[in-house]
């Protein structure tokens, strides 16, 4: 154990120096961590090194900035999920795209070039190295700065861009290790600048309706939930610039894509927010799918892939609740989130059929007659199921579900995400999702690796608001 | 830990006083084990005593005992499962009903007088406290003792019956703690008698035809397994004699109730037979629904009740695959055993719908028409599905799948289980489960809960053939 910690402290100071002039930030915040080793304590579970907040700091829990009616908008990285991410947010009143930044010049041009189509602005250009970035973050006329890069840049520009002053959104996964996800805390709770994770899934609309069936009681209390990214990415591999992806998956064991399936367990679950997440343990399996497509797609032998081709996570909560996170990307599967809760009342599922079932005590006559001939041992009839997502559809999608539908994005969920961020700003109201979701949902990462690299053994998640995890009564959005 | 181990002992000290004329065989065959302490060694994982196997004395792998053409049988548990269990075996020819037993006298006269109605000879009876079943293992003219009575009492009984001469059949779960399942690996080993675990879940016939696509290489290699019990048990928690289930629930925390998930998908994985389960960790629920059931239906205020209610546990195999299990017996959801097996070439699912994904190349033009638009993120069309149940029926239910429908339990499984056990004792064959099949598959209920105990910390799954599960080359049920 203690040498696989080390070899994974070279690692890190390898990557370190090569990012040094990036990472400076990070290393600031947190020095106390980069050197210590990990501890077990007599509980049996590992634990990692949890910075002190620097005195004078305090958290931001509920944090509020200023309104701004108009958000000014600089993208950074336009190859995947950064042009969707453009073309969505043109539809939301009350924005600018003032800078379009990524490595490669047509990516930049496309973009642009859309945009005065569509018959918008055309935004400053930013393009031709790994560091262009640093301009865009130091624009003076710059709210946001919404970050789609490859993972391993995520955090280097989201810290500078708060630092310059800047609110972010970072695509997912925002963080992959603990010194990263410490950092962007420290960075926001010292700048007051919010950092939010542009988690979509949590916007879905089975995830939104079954959240507030949960807020209002329907399921009584949810004891158990689960959730996954399980998605062969075959066809997607040569997609990434410099095969970042792949790589990344080459270098890792555990789960490396976690917060799709976590994150709507842990809103339905008040996470940080009345109940904390208090360790997890991983199993994964061999890693056969991967390497088979390295050897069959590009003739390349790899002995030592480290992710498994299925890993599973299991944590416990401090009130006794358990969650279970599963990741797979290569075997040959339907497409599958799970997104299940069990609770005391009643049951939700969304794959492979997403459906109800409740105690018929918890069903009115509006939504079923004889509902007395209900029982939460099967599920609840289609027209049933049909009349709970109508009554109780989200709040915050009443409004713009038919718009969110048209512009499109993974169904709708996508401009749902970004049309919240930006009306939040826009009215200076805390965001759906801060710091600590961001940093509880991307933990799995680097913490389900130390897990698996014990034999499976117990490893602690910390509690990020450093204190603050009770202070909330429940997940409320904005409005 | 060591207080919860001693705790643990104490208890497990109290139950053999009580029992102690029942488990004298018990004392002999585990002296190893009773008085040690759990061991961790330095890879984390929890480690529980294995006893020598005594000098002499040798694996029961494909154990072969003489042909018996007429099967004398006597039912001991005439409770729930047993009384089904006679009206299912009189349906096969070249058996005879030698005795019938029970605590209480009206449960055997009931199953008496059905048995001279359809026209069979009467069974001797025996009834009137629970150790009258001494005098059952006793008789001269017995060739198997099905057992059928409540958990605590399946082992006492199995072990006499073994040294009484008797081959044995259990019902699920046959053992509940590691000293038993011990127990019955070293009494089947030094009596040569057969010991099977009454396992259903196995032969039901999804899992049957998947199992003989597996073993055709259909679905690649199986990386990832998953199974459940999943079913709300209010309704019958009253009808169990002296509420020994509840009661089992309440002093026990883990998966008490394991086999149904596991055993279908330890077979799909060849445990034993290749393969070995190495380790497991678990992590559970508080309880709260068996706790306001008690309070309810009863008034009884139970605060230390320990059966959370939703547990999940996760094993890793020495050839890097891993399996899913989860145990909930209160929470308002569908029945569900999850029953998924994930391999490199397809997927098979069974609840809540059950179907295949398959990649193309694994479908012939017999099973599907232009089956290169198949692809296996998606599950196959109805026709296809419908083809391939067909196609891959198993073997062993061609014969008697109509007759199994007809007699029914469960909808056919447990008659083909029964059907199985005589037809293996008649021709002198071995039988599809094994006493080590028995032991893999209970020894979730003592493991799991060291497990939760500790933080969810690794427990090793012991090598029950101590040296031989690499000597068989996968699963085959003999014809």
């Amino acid at each position: 154990m203690l040498f696989t910690y080390k070899k994974n402290t070279l690692k890190l100071q390898l990557m370190k120096r090569l990012l040094l002039f990036l990472l400076l930030p990070i290393l600031v915040f947190t020095s106390a961590c980069t050197c210590s080793t990990l501890a077990q304590s007599n509980d049996r579970v590992i634990k990692t090194p949890v910075p002190v907040r620097p005195a004078g700091q305090t958290d931001v829990l509920q944090l509020r900035a200023e309104p701004i009616p108009l958000v000014r908008i600089a993208f950074i990285g336009l190859g995947m999920r950064g042009p969707s991410a453009v073309d969505r947010i043109i539809n939301i009143n009350g924005v600018e795209i003032v800078a379009l930044c990524d490595v490669l010049e047509e990516n930049v041009k496309k973009v642009n070039t859309r945009l005065e189509k569509k018959g918008f602005p055309k935004a400053k250009e930013f393009f031709g190295d790994t560091a262009v970035w640093r301009k865009v973050t130091a624009l003076p006329n710059v709210d946001l700065v919404y970050i789609a890069t490859d993972w391993v840049h995520h955090v280097p520009i989201g810290i500078q861009a708060m630092k310059d002053g800047k609110h972010v959104a970072i695509e997912v996964p925002a963080a992959t290790n603990m010194d990263e996800i410490w950092a962007l805390i420290n960075t926001s709770e010292q700048t007051r600048k919010h950092c939010i994770q542009l988690e979509n899934c949590v916007y879905d609309f089975f995830e939104l309706t079954t959240l507030n069936m949960v807020q209002q009681g329907l399921l009584g209390e949810i004891i158990h939930g689960e959730g996954a990214y399980i998605h062969a990415l075959q066809p997607y591999w040569n997609s990434y610039w410099d095969d970042w992806r792949m790589k990344f998956n080459q270098k890792h064991r555990g789960d490396v894509y976690p917060t799709h399936g976590l994150g709507p367990v842990c809103q339905a679950m008040n996470i940080h927010r009345g109940d904390k997440l208090n360790y997890l343990v991983s199993v994964d399996t061999k890693a056969i799918g991967n390497p088979a497509f390295l050897k069959e797609q590009r003739g390349v032998e790899v002995k030592d892939f480290r992710n498994g081709d299925h890993t599973t996570t299991l944590i416990r909560t401090e009130q006794g609740k358990s969650i279970m996170i599963q990741h797979n990307v290569t075997s040959p599967r339907p497409y599958d989130r799970l997104y299940q809760l069990t609770g005391t009342k009643g049951f939700a599922n969304k794959y492979p059929v997403s459906d109800y079932a409740l105690a018929s005590e918890a069903v009115g006559d509006e939504i079923a007659k004889n509902h007395e001939n209900l029982n939460a041992h099967s599920f609840v009839p289609k027209e049933v199921k049909d009349a709970l997502m109508e009554k109780y559809r989200h709040p915050i999608v009443k409004d713009i579900e038919e718009k969110a539908k048209q512009v499109g994005g993974h169904g709708g969920m996508d401009f749902i995400m970004d049309y919240r961020l930006i009306y939040c700003l826009q009215k200076g109201l805390p965001l759906d999702m801060d710091v600590y979701d961001l940093a509880e949902w991307c933990c799995l990462i680097p913490l389900t690796e130390i897990s698996l690299d014990n034999n499976s053994a117990p490893v602690e998640i910390p509690d990020f608001t450093r204190g603050g995890w009770n202070k909330l009564n429940g997940l409320k959005f904005a409005e």
